[in-house]
């Protein structure tokens, strides 16, 4: 061997093992995103506000980050999955209420006629989702959120529904943690909806869930005391109502915020009027045959000034098809 | 030196050593408290339900423990602090608002006049506080509390609004914080006016205070997205309003809950009703000298069905002038 193929071999190596270590240090760290832009841009933004010498160092009391549920977390087609709930719930009450047999929106949710579902309209779906998710005690709808999850399954991907949490996602959520990072739903889902899974599934405690609420008054049940569900709104928290809901939850503002659609838009640009360096990101929805593809004419996830606002601001957006090597946990929750 | 002696000394030695070691890991543990039964019942809750291999254990993230703030946290007399804010927001706004000086409850407020006040009733106290408090974004008004307390001083100590909080509970709150609970205020005063300074005096986060909150609004500003504060009641946290606030805020049950009047006992009755060991305690106020001393017939802090309850279930009962060395920190903050 002459010195020339030697230095040459010895040249390889070392940047062989450069890209290797280069590789090795990266992989660990979002495994199943690609190289993306997106990705790219997650991991700059947590080493500069974790940098304790740089200019951008955000102390870890107010690492705040804020995710939408429905669309950002899990899938939310062909609609919101609490709904699909609102429905088997009412189909399970239905022996007791004959008269569901000729009243809407009941009728139609017994009949499987979406359309008529559909066309009950706002007021319908709120009759729905009161009927299905009041009159109980908060301990009682814990239970019957977390028997329904055990046993029910989407009707397209034949999945539970906690196994259609985003992958990339949950490593984003444990990366975040990982840098001290604490963590938030912000959904329009119902808080009392989210709470009995999201800590074993997200890693998320009930205490940073933040959704969508009907009243709950105390009272003493044969002397003992429980919280019990009205048919009454409490709060909406979708679109202006998230920066409402942070506020009242949280009392600090988030530096980073990650959505799906218009709903999320008012948290998005809430956590970006904050001082100092931010991260503000929105999930696209592109994969027709991992998930589904959807955005501005989609009646549930719409997209539309969200994006707008995102690429006006330059804001991320994460594509799903491109930047995400997986969407489902491989062994379903 | 005989045997007996040398017998007698050693063991008095030895004696000596032990009551010693006892005195010395005791005194590190709440030393402004006496060792009277109150602290004794706190020390051993928290080592049954930190003890692993016991009966009672609790995982650190169900350690939830929940502090009433006005009379458990600090003084409350002669009327709570926010009210003496409110009063003193009045004064500070009345050079814009001419009209006030023949208007209740404002005449009264900028003449000093508390029976004319007390006489303006709730819906006068509601007018007050909604004037002093809205109208303002969530930024601006944080700033307003903390200049407030900067400046205000008590109209009969002399001392500080944050040099009034109690020490021995300040150590109380070290010290469950140390054996891995989550501490949290939950108080029927207003969740804005505390989160300003309740991370530096209490170490509570802001997102760990609950309390009584006005209508806030997302809204564009000049293009700055803000959170307006609107002169509307939005949650009421107090009484049956606590476990209401409780279940809204941190969705799961305390296992140990502080308070000093009434408006405490839903909020020990929904702790008590939970499973597994817990604890519920009450602050009396019997220190007329170093403190106040009321109770029953108090207007602010009455303490009567809640004391009634205490006894009857042998809930804790802390009483200010046998059991606390110490009522406030020595160095006023």
């Amino acid at each position: 061997m002459n010195k020339i193929k030697l230095t040459v071999l010895l040249v390889t190596f070392n940047a062989g093992l450069f890209s290797f270590t280069t590789l090795a240090a990266d992989s660990t760290v979002l495994p199943s995103w690609n190289d993306s832009e997106s990705r790219q841009n997650i991991i700059a933004f947590v080493d500069k506000v974790t940098d304790q010498s740089g200019p951008d160092y955000v102390p870890p009391a107010e690492r705040i980050a804020v995710f939408d549920n429905d669309g950002t977390l899990w899938s939310e087609k062909p609609v919101y999955f609490q709904l699909l709930f609102a429905i088997d719930r009412v189909k399970a009450l239905a022996s007791g209420h004959p008269e569901w047999k000729t009243k809407q929106p009941f009728k139609a949710v017994l009949e499987d006629d979406m359309d008529a579902l559909a066309n009950s309209g706002e007021k319908g779906l709120l009759e729905l989702v009161m009927t299905s998710h009041a009159g109980n005690t908060t301990d009682e709808f814990s239970r019957i959120v977390t028997d329904w999850l055990a046993s029910a399954r989407h009707p397209t991907t034949g999945k539970r529904y906690t196994g259609m949490v985003y992958q990339p996602m949950l490593e984003l959520l444990d990366y975040l943690r990982s840098k001290g990072f604490k963590t938030y739903i912000v959904s329009g889902g119902g808080i009392e909806f989210m709470r009995p899974w999201v800590e074993a599934v997200y890693g998320v405690p009930p205490e940073q869930v933040i959704g969508s609420s009907i009243r709950t008054t105390f009272e003493l049940r044969d002397g003992e005391p429980v919280l019990t569900r009205l048919p009454e709104i409490n709060f909406i928290d979708d679109k202006a109502g998230k920066p409402v809901g942070i506020n009242q939850h949280i009392g600090r503002r988030p530096i980073a915020a990650f959505g799906n659609s218009d709903g999320d838009l008012q948290m998005l640009q809430w956590t970006a009027a904050g001082e100092g360096r931010r991260l503000m990101a929105i999930v696209r929805h592109t994969d027709e045959k991992r998930e589904w593809a959807y955005d501005r004419d989609s009646h549930v996830g719409k997209l539309d000034k969200a994006l707008d606002h995102a690429t006006a601001n330059g804001w991320t957006v994460i594509d799903m098809k491109k930047d995400w090597r997986a969407i489902y946990p491989q062994v379903a929750q």
